[in-house]
């Protein structure tokens, strides 16, 4: 051979090119997983029981431990070489008695708006908490108002999400800042509690919880917090322009409790040449207590139970070990996806690859990934086996906060993409329901990331 | 120059390369469309109006006049060049009271079922119609089973759409026969009847109506033919396997009239340079009598509309003369696209594209045209302006309807293609709704087709 051919093949290799027949055998199995997932699929059924027969599952709560029964029953029947839990503590927090909140214009004239505790508040005082207002745009606004206009206030932050943003998982991380970090911040201006718009696109009804945290402060100089609905956002801040002097009242007797014990449910198909090398496909079992967590993430759980069951379908043996991981906690502590991370280290088990599925049950458009650029150049070798499904974006970018703390060099990790158009009309709010979810969609979503861990199995990861 | 570069820049500006000047002011104007219908848009408003003020607008019904009425009057204000109306014969049937059908298992015991008539069927006799079924996969089974097992029965054809079929549009290719033909066919095999199953990828209670023909048949051959669910259609088909000799009836009063006037709604901004080439973008104003035709084609309409609207709001002024055309009667006798072809070929007006938007107001995912290879050439060279869309599909595939009349050699026909897996879960059934549609999603589709226009109004057609 010439020096050039066998460079070029030297590169081949390294850039894992394909052969016509891998790209023809690798084509037939992708095709078979698709086949599957929308013929036989059963990740429907799965989420139809998770979000109508359980519900809403906080971590901590009663539904949480349903959800971790109901998993590792599932998985075992899936006939997969080992099914156990691992135990990890979570936070407890309640939220009460539904909350409610309204505007005074002027004593005993009042209009109800639509609030909710932010996950992890304080509660009100008894017979709840009434004070003038502040609206600001973000954190910064505070430092220019200072203490003199913001103590003994409601501080009110009404930023919304930047609605020319294709990608809305970027406007919400413009946000988002207020909601977790509000509290914290005003409480060190004086505010006596805080009130933030919605992490919602849509003008709509439905406030939106979520984590916050309130740093390091003292238990003593803790505000509560909550979430009011778009509409209700618009319309508390037009009244302010209106008068500036208007009253708001908002009652919660949310609680935090000791922390409890929970569980990551854990299956595994053993590699058959690595087993040593492990992959992990996962979503996060715990959801928020407003909705059923059907977008959020009962997709992702019941997306990655599809993908070994669909291994298992199709008769695919799989070289590497493939774990799926039902992370509890993602969604105020993160205690599940940091211990299943700590135990793989204190075991010495090499991860290699970890895929999140934990951006809604919608139509699967690709990946993003955490890896280096010898990585994404094998995975972009891959984007021809794709194209029939439609699936089109492989780029550097977040893989999911579950299998983040798995990052070490070498190792690839990703999130599945799917359009990102509507999640943020049902996040954390009330109508994350089964009845929001797209059979299809749902199901695309399962057969895409399977095809990709099929690949980063049969080829590893270079 | 060397020859070389010659031949390079020929093939590039045959080609239509971008210089980076190019690009970078291509990129700039497809910025402004993106945000500004994102941030002002005025699509969703629209459609809220035109989907709950006015509502479902069958061809020759009230409403199909009130939105012709309102389709004049906002491209009036938009204040475009010319707005007219172009008139139109169409045909008009009228659904009559609701139909209703049962299964009879024995006599006096009955379940209830739900239907509807398709577009264009003959009334049951009064009383209704009570036969037998048979049950078949399509057409082609009526031959091998012959009159003899068909006469005086009810044709019952269940083939349902094929799930693992990515776009759902070939899906629905490969079952709508059974809707279209199926009566006509049946009716030469002495059935009295037909039942066909809803085409739609879902299990669900809606039955979905559209477009029949009888075909050549004479008047007094015609058989009623009605749609049902299709948890419908799988509780008839399991029914009849424990008992073939369960009967049907159902019961329709729909009558077709006489053709009544209609008019296609055309709005212009007259070209600053070429007047005499014509670019379209078009959906029909038309729509099925049971939903309010949110998805079909009120999204298609808005975002037309919305393409004209962007260009005035961020100023710029087309080189050809781009008309936007609200067509009437897409969905029983496509008389308004047949309509505005004739008097376009008739006054020897040069259109040069086309682009209709009839496949949803679902998130944008990329257009099909009907064009050439060096078309297609020039399409795939604007590829990179639009990846910060997310837009990835520019392939070769069907325009739509009412534009297509319009191709002729050279010409360039252009379909949006927006994410299809939701579409048939609305498509003609009384779920197509306002309230199914996302405005971010809207929003995005009118982008996507403003910016193709552009170009190709900025480029011209090569």
């Amino acid at each position: 051979m010439s020096k050039n051919i066998i460079l070029t093949v030297i590169i081949c290799i390294s850039l894992n090119c394909f052969s016509q027949s891998d790209l023809k055998n690798d084509s037939v199995i992708l095709k078979k997983i698709y086949t599957n997932a929308l013929v036989n699929g059963k990740s429907y059924e799965w989420l139809d029981y998770l979000s109508n027969q359980i519900g809403g599952r906080l971590s901590g709560s009663l539904n949480a431990q349903k959800a971790v029964e109901w998993g590792k029953k599932e998985l075992e029947e899936l006939g997969i070489d080992k099914v156990w839990l691992q135990s990890v503590m979570v936070p407890k927090w309640t939220r009460g008695v539904t909350e409610f909140a309204f505007i005074e214009t002027a004593p005993g004239v009042t209009t109800n708006v639509p609030i909710c505790a932010l996950g992890g508040s304080v509660p009100t005082p008894i017979g709840g908490l009434k004070a003038s207002l502040i609206e600001v745009k973000g954190l910064e606004d505070l430092k220019k108002l200072g203490a003199e206009q913001i103590k003994g206030k409601i501080v009110f932050f009404n930023r919304p999400m930047q609605p020319d943003l294709i990608e809305t998982f970027r406007a919400y991380g413009g946000c988002v800042d207020q909601r977790y970090s509000g509290a914290a911040e005003a409480a060190k201006y004086g505010a006596i509690g805080v009130i933030v718009r919605s992490m919602n696109l849509r003008l709509d009804d439905f406030p939106h919880t979520g984590s916050m945290s309130y740093g390091d402060l003292k238990n003593e100089n803790k505000i509560p917090a909550a979430a009011i609905s778009t509409n209700g956002a618009d319309l508390l801040s037009g009244m302010l322009k209106l008068n500036p002097e208007i009253k708001f009242q908002f009652n919660m007797n949310c609680r935090s409790w000791k922390d409890v014990e929970s569980f990551n449910v854990i299956g595994q198909i053993t590699g058959s040449e690595y087993p040593n090398e492990y992959m992990v496909v996962g979503g996060h079992l715990d959801s928020w207590d407003l909705g059923d967590g059907a977008h959020d993430d009962g997709a992702g759980v019941v997306q990655s139970m599809e993908v070994l069951r669909l291994f298992k379908e199709i008769g695919y043996t799989p070289k590497r070990s493939i774990r799926v991981v039902l992370f509890m906690n993602e969604e105020n502590g993160l205690r599940g996806g940091k211990k299943y991370a700590e135990k793989a280290k204190s075991k010495g088990e090499n991860h290699v690859f970890a895929l999140e599925s934990d951006a809604g049950g919608f139509t699967p458009r690709g990946f993003s990934f955490n890896c280096d650029d010898n990585n994404l150049a094998q995975i972009h070798s891959w984007k021809p086996l794709f194209e029939p499904y439609l699936i089109h974006y492989f780029a550097k970018g977040y893989s999911g906060a579950d299998v983040r703390p798995l990052k070490k060099d070498g190792n690839v990790l990703a999130g599945l993409r799917p359009d990102s158009q509507r999640y943020f009309d049902y996040h954390h709010a009330k109508n994350d329901t089964f009845d929001a979810i797209n059979k299809r969609e749902l199901e695309l979503g399962a057969a895409t990331m399977s095809s990709l861990v099929y690949l980063f199995d049969k080829y590893g990861v270079k």
